[in-house]
């Protein structure tokens, strides 16, 4: 077999980066659920898991309609971002500052996220793929929605208890 | 001492992450630049190393108004985010999707950025440190500019080429 050389290689690389990317974040959410101490941040968590349940589905259709099977491949990325949530959740446990620390940690998954669905989704318009940018944009919305919503009860919440 | 668990120690902690971050990319840029096909995009890395010597300035400016030595803190998510580019690098070498690949891996690490830049403001806000709010929303600006011109490069060049 020939090397991935071309932007189809570079397309399904990917993919399987985010793949296992969002398996890891549906394993980290309710960690962070169980760790926040506002009811609001812990619903907010709650909520972005079954949204990031359905972005691994959502992946497995692009997987099928491109004759893929459906397979992650480790991204070193995403293990590096859990791990400093993982870091916060642990140097802030019983801190009021813990929300504030795991809004932060949430959101930069939210835009590795946000990063990684802008990339396949404007290689997937570049090849053609419609069915597949539409995929991608349904859950890259629900990313910067999550980052919004974020942001928010940071403002509002998080940040003013931790001070 | 005791545990951090105030704002200002979260402020601090997330200080020292994005200073070790900054001072990585100074490093991976040249050799993105080296890598790239496209004039531009080499023009595009050159000019925001220059930037990104810039932010560690700023950095070290934040760190000496608020009364702290400026060191860094190993940071996982950059490693990770900069370990991805690197295999881009070497998988996607002499492919006409390499700087595809380049733009990819750079807008991880723009993203990563923009989500640091937006919690440190955010909380330097609710601290009343507003002009170490000046300095972060400064870079802030500089790294969603960044993200826009490669996602421009990305359309109008790299994904053209790649296809």
């Amino acid at each position: 077999m020939a090397d991935p050389k071309t932007l189809d290689d570079l397309f399904l690389d990917t993919l399987k980066d985010i793949y296992y990317a969002e398996k890891q974040i549906v394993r980290a959410l309710p960690k962070m659920s169980k760790a926040a101490n506002s009811p609001d941040l812990r619903a907010g968590f709650d909520k972005h898991l079954k949204e990031t349940e359905g972005h691994v589905e959502r992946l497995e259709q692009v997987f099928d309609i491109i004759g893929e099977p459906a397979r992650g491949k480790t991204c070193e990325a995403i293990l590096g971002i859990l791990e400093e949530g993982k870091e916060i959740m642990e140097d802030f446990k019983g801190s009021p500052a813990l929300d504030a620390g795991l809004i932060s940690a949430a959101q930069a998954v939210e835009h590795y996220e946000i990063a990684r669905y802008g990339t396949l989704k404007a290689w997937a318009k570049q090849l053609g793929k419609n069915d597949v940018v539409r995929l991608l944009e349904a859950t890259e919305k629900e990313e910067i929605a999550t980052d919004q919503t974020l942001s928010k009860l940071g403002v509002q919440q998080a940040n003013l208890k931790a001070a």
